[in-house]
């Protein structure tokens, strides 16, 4: 397509519009991340050499591979800072640039954008199932790959997970690394309490000692003198990986409290996702912080989104498509957020009353607008909109996303294309 | 752990094995694939200054860097060939190695193997559900970041998809690159005619028209003008996205039939899986090839699987865990795979007639054995597999796996290093 435009020179300015369609069933909002690989991807995007080269192995012909040389992103991107709580049918980001390098860019932004954000609305779930107590992302072993676990990781430290297991990702992203022993390191000693004793002795700051190996309450037992023995107490914590977490907790609690330590923390893991841990809060387990894996890392009940990537107008004139099911609505799009809810409107419309713009500038002219943003800020914009997240958004179970709605400047300007389009069919 | 066991001079050989528990609901059995990945990580496995200065960023202190230092992959490994189809608890890799070396192996070699084997299952059972119809992996856009989708092609190309629309996995691994227009390119167009005659131009050899941007039937009439002014036929292909496909599909053929283009292949898209694939293979509708993404390439329905990594030996003694549930079976395995089922064995025991081993060595002194396979020799061993796989296997709904029996040897072993525990625990 990038090749038949230039072959053309049609190089007329295109807008494109990347949003979710609809939310999954058990999801009342989502959290937009993955912008700053988007940004980064679109600095680097240019033909070289060595992709003409590569378009001609793959079998393109003369014409085509030629009319890609010398293309590079030149394009004005808008889009909704990390961070920030979106819903369905709501811009997450808009590309305007000639149309064979905003077609181009399609592929990588969707797959970014998607991923990130299904995976960050995921871990939100978590961090709301399980209030005061502690997460840690324990995914790496089976996200979808290790680009994957490098953004879940990003994702969860967004969102308010205090540390992760992945040591690359926690040096790249200035995260607290926050590991366990495996049953394996158990059973390459002879017993629970040599096993625990040397651990202990070697990461006496975090000395997180997993107890169900063989059997829960003798784990704890060995534990406990491991503990007392070294004079640990806070900075010590046991881990339960299997079996009722929340019966047995309460069980290493006593065992733990009657031996006097009160300040050690009980860890719980084994998967995990936000409806057990809000069960097992529910029920009151005495659960410090909670490990979290697999069904966070991969959104295992929705490890995608219908996300899309619309041309809203080209050349100066908006477009839409009609395909069943599947209507757009034309033109570059603001979301406008007020007191009563989110509307899509038309980004050259002003701002309503008492709303703010959320969409901002992100590229002009295929150049950054401003350096990547600390995680620090990006999770502070989530933690600003998790506090107006509305009651019935955040339900785990049939939540209730926010009302969208389409201004009524957009309104008008989408039946005027599709007046115009139905005219220019009966005329054929 | 491993600077743990390297402080201690634990340095005898573990061996770990990797598995997956048991299958998800819709899985009568798996494709094993990720193993290449896993010799290459593998052989670059080694601890650099690099890496100890990124140790030490994240906060490890000094004797834990240092213990570190000059670790590299010394080990054997033994694996399932990738595209062989294999079950529940059967062994997928098993690595021996001193156990620090091997430790540190752990979340790259589940990370890679669950997910590639996951997808290409998946994938597996798309074709399963195709029949004669073509494959083509559209996954890239949805999938879990850039590295998952080069993995997805891979895995499709290896169970039987013709071509995948991922240009640059194409490249990498030979495979077909095959992409259609977008309805962005349509619209980008004043009418279809226009679009499609444009499109066709550029791409005489594989002109694939979209058709439902506006009206199937009109774009259907749009394309058919389009492919007899240039002469196409059986180089054309229309393609259906959206909308009820098998109907759609049925006029589109009479529409294509009655212009005298019956070479003019059909491509159906959108939201497909196994499931709906295998629908309208069974309602007839004469779609000729499949563009399958999202649901496969994050295999949606189960996007992980219960893989483990299990230590198994130490030091010359056989282990096993006995967490509730999740027990494991001691010593290094084989798979014998006979007209039976398949046996899961000690390695060491003696192929019983009429078996063959699955599980052959891959790595020895930290050195592959052998040089990366081409796919078509993976896709060979994939289909002859599939040949030979049950029909109760094969059933996309409630498919019955194959039966898996543990050794006589094997289960004595773990009887024995059972009650071995249980006595220690008694004199505890």
């Amino acid at each position: 397509m990038a090749a038949s435009y230039r072959r053309r020179a049609m190089d007329g300015p295109a807008t494109f519009s990347l949003f979710v369609r609809a939310l999954p069933p058990d999801r009342g909002f989502l959290v937009a991340c993955g912008l700053e690989d988007c940004v980064r991807y679109l600095e680097g995007l240019a033909v070289g050499d060595d992709d003409l080269e590569a378009f001609a192995a793959v079998g393109l012909d003369a014409a085509t591979v030629d009319s890609l040389a010398g293309l590079r992103f030149s394009g004005e991107v808008w889009a909704v800072p990390e961070g920030r709580i979106v819903y369905a049918d709501e811009p997450l980001l808009e590309v305007t640039a000639p149309i064979a390098e905003a077609q181009l860019a399609e592929t990588a932004l969707l797959n970014q954008l998607t991923f990130q954000t299904a995976v960050a609305s995921k871990a939100a779930r978590c961090r709301l199932a399980a209030g005061e107590a502690g997460l840690v992302d324990f995914a790496f072993r089976r996200t979808h790959g290790v680009e994957a676990a490098m953004a879940v990781a990003r994702a969860t430290a967004i969102v308010g997970f205090s540390a992760t297991s992945n040591v690359a990702a926690a040096q790249r992203f200035g995260l607290r690394a926050s590991g366990t022993m495996a049953h394996s390191y158990v059973e390459a000693f002879t017993s629970e309490v040599e096993a625990f004793r040397a651990f202990a002795t070697d990461n006496p700051e975090s000395a997180t000692l997993l107890v169900d190996t063989y059997d829960v309450a003798r784990g704890v037992q060995a534990a406990i003198e491991v503990i007392l023995e070294l004079g640990l107490g806070e900075q010590a914590a046991i881990r339960i990986d299997s079996g009722d977490l929340g019966t047995l907790a309460v069980e290493a609690r006593k065992l733990l409290d009657g031996a006097g330590l009160t300040s050690t923390r009980i860890f719980a893991s084994g998967a995990l996702d936000e409806f057990a841990i809000a069960e097992l809060c529910r029920a009151g387990a005495p659960i410090d912080a909670f490990g979290v894996g697999t069904k966070m890392g991969t959104s295992e009940d929705a490890p995608s989104l219908e996300s899309v990537y619309k041309l809203v107008a080209y050349d100066g004139r908006p477009v839409m498509k009609l395909s069943a099911g599947k209507a757009t609505a034309p033109g570059a799009k603001q979301i406008f957020r007020g007191p009563d809810g989110d509307v899509v409107g038309l980004r050259e419309e002003p701002t309503p009353a008492g709303s703010e713009p959320v969409l901002e500038p992100v590229m002009r002219d295929g150049v950054r607008l401003s350096a990547p943003e600390p995680l620090e800020r990006i999770r502070s914009r989530f933690d600003a909109d998790l506090v107006a997240l509305p009651e019935e958004a955040r339900r785990l179970r049939g939540p209730i996303s926010r009302s969208v709605h389409l201004s009524t400047a957009a309104t008008n300007l989408a039946k005027s294309v599709q007046s115009h389009l139905a005219r220019r069919r009966e005329t054929v």
